[in-house]
């Protein structure tokens, strides 16, 4: 089931030693992939799978440094770093990723009031229009998620 | 003392009831203050003063609207909020900003290393000029801070 | 009809006094409904009702501050407010929201040719991309206003 | 005097025929010139005159078309294309053009209220610290200009 | 046929000599039109064309100015310009536009590779959802150009 | 001699196999700190320098990373990317970085006027003021590299 593979790379995580200089890209894409796994119920990520025949390169920068040296990195709480994130992907707009994002906060147990409050917040760094457009796409993701539920 | 005015204020604050339809602008206001000195260790903020005398509705729209309004909400403890707004602050470039918020974070509790964690994290939603940038900010705070209590 | 209810709330906003510090939120609220009526034709705007059920907050933020409080302002006059709003929306790319206040102003009797000049004059802030991306969206909106005429 | 020259320039564009398929870059930029000297008082602009022996072509194209081409137009009164202009420089972040147009605004007869009003409303596409930027430049060119009477 | 279309407008740019004062808007229109048809494989560019009617300032601002004086100028070569304006349009998010002048890289001899790598380049200066973002466009107009070709 | 500092780190980069997964981090330093040499005349960087004791991991993942991932690829020859990146930068009103990359590029024996070239260029995607702006970047720079030479 998703959610023991979700399980199972957090633990991996845990079990694997930070990065280091010694520390291989063959490791730090795995540690990457251990990073989406726990974050995403123990699936793939759609956005990153897609880039992985026609841009190699993008697709292992992606898994091995946001993800793997980045992302992993102990010194900020997962719900914290998920939040902000969400935070700075909704200030630039980029609403993709900060629907990617939420999704993980969600699946960490962030709730969606606390998302909301993010984006409250955003009106504030960057303006109305950032602020609706990430409403409007948090909307549109809890919707999506409520009927995958059903 | 300092430190004394900084808790008064945040006791205020938590004795304020939560913003209403029946708030009046000028208790939004009183609010934003309580607001600024439980994060600015009991002093006003230096920006926002400013702007009192020949900018009065911006001065305003801050201390009401972005202080008294959005940054009172209890949805989002303090931590995570100002976090939250480090990472927007800095993915956006906008580092003058991004100092006040992180220099409140610092007030609070959170730790140097933490606020360094968020600015590596914005390498990847906004590129290295910016959390490089950010870190050149973060640097010169940590400092000037350093140096205020000697 | 939706002209006489168009000219109900700017009266309405012409018999309100102006914002001052023992406003209630309750009577902002008021007020930025008043400015959509007045610039919308008499009709809600829809990206502002979208976001009521779930967004409350966000809602309430773009009514009461947004249009209640800065977009009642008295000081420029609603023709150049509309237009200098315009500029600002297209500069960013802000499409969706400068085909909200381009249709505003062309409620307000602003000509389209003085639309298209503004989107003219981008191109030397925002460069190209941008001012091209206007006019299209320009385009759209009068196509569509064309259409709901007839 | 200053006056003069710049009440000599805004006749000479009036006198200049519109923008044709016929004009000549040498015409664009005489009508560029023009422009500059009608909205700055009757002197050349320095971001401009910096660039003539090292960039040549930028000093020409700011001339010949952002100033010849585009602010030269009629379709737009000069007190709305340059709030406009404010508020789109402004949105961006870009002070120091946002300064030089806000200087040409006060020359040409608009009032500090109406540059403020604008800057207040900027608040709403692009946020607190954009806007809080503008009124600091805004400040600063006004006190200039005060004690440049003195 | 088009290819034949394409040399002969690069044989007449080649012909044409450089922008000069005395140069007309009516031979800034050609040098443009002939810079398209050079990098368009002898056809207009549809983007262009759908503003010649409703905004024909920003047809020929585009033409005259972005194509016939800056795109024509000889001091950067075709592929080296090309691939610094994709690097330009990717950074900024500018998909559409990003899209047009890849095309044109392609269409002058640029590889697929060496537009990749420019988009990878950009993860530096513009974060990882931009260039994510342009290689999702990269792929859709790679993909779009084999079926033309079949 | 700096030169051959210079000369010997570009030697070494072309002597090194290209990244794979096998890479540590420490192998992907090195390569960055080369990079940094055979563009850099032989010395180190000092934006990079700056950051290594305060923040650490941010020098680490822009020396291996930005430098020793992107930068050394080979599939863009030298020239092209730090054009392509100084277009990149300026878009972005990045100028401290457009700076450094602007030296690297003309260390390489790229032109003055090219760059110039590529600034002029920057006008159509970003608007006059990012051009402007980059504009005076460039000349700062290429004045300090005179004044370095006497």
């Amino acid at each position: 089931m998703r959610f023991d593979t979700g399980i199972f790379a957090a633990l991996l995580l845990c079990a694997m030693p930070l990065a280091a200089a010694a520390d291989t890209t063959e490791e730090r894409l795995i540690r990457g992939d251990a990073v989406v796994r726990s974050l995403n119920n123990g699936v793939p990520q759609q956005t990153l799978e897609r880039m992985r025949e026609e841009f190699p390169f993008l697709a292992e920068a992606t898994e091995a440094y946001a993800l793997g040296d980045v992302w992993s990195r102990p010194g900020l709480d997962n719900r914290t770093r998920q939040l902000a994130a969400v935070a700075a992907f909704a200030a630039l707009g980029e609403r993709v990723f900060m629907k990617v994002h939420a999704g993980y906060a969600l699946n960490i147990g962030v709730s969606e009031e606390e998302l909301k409050e993010v984006v409250y917040m955003v009106t504030v760094p960057a303006g109305f229009p950032k602020a609706i457009a990430a409403s409007q796409t948090l909307s549109e993701l809890f919707s999506q998620r409520r009927e995958a539920q059903q």
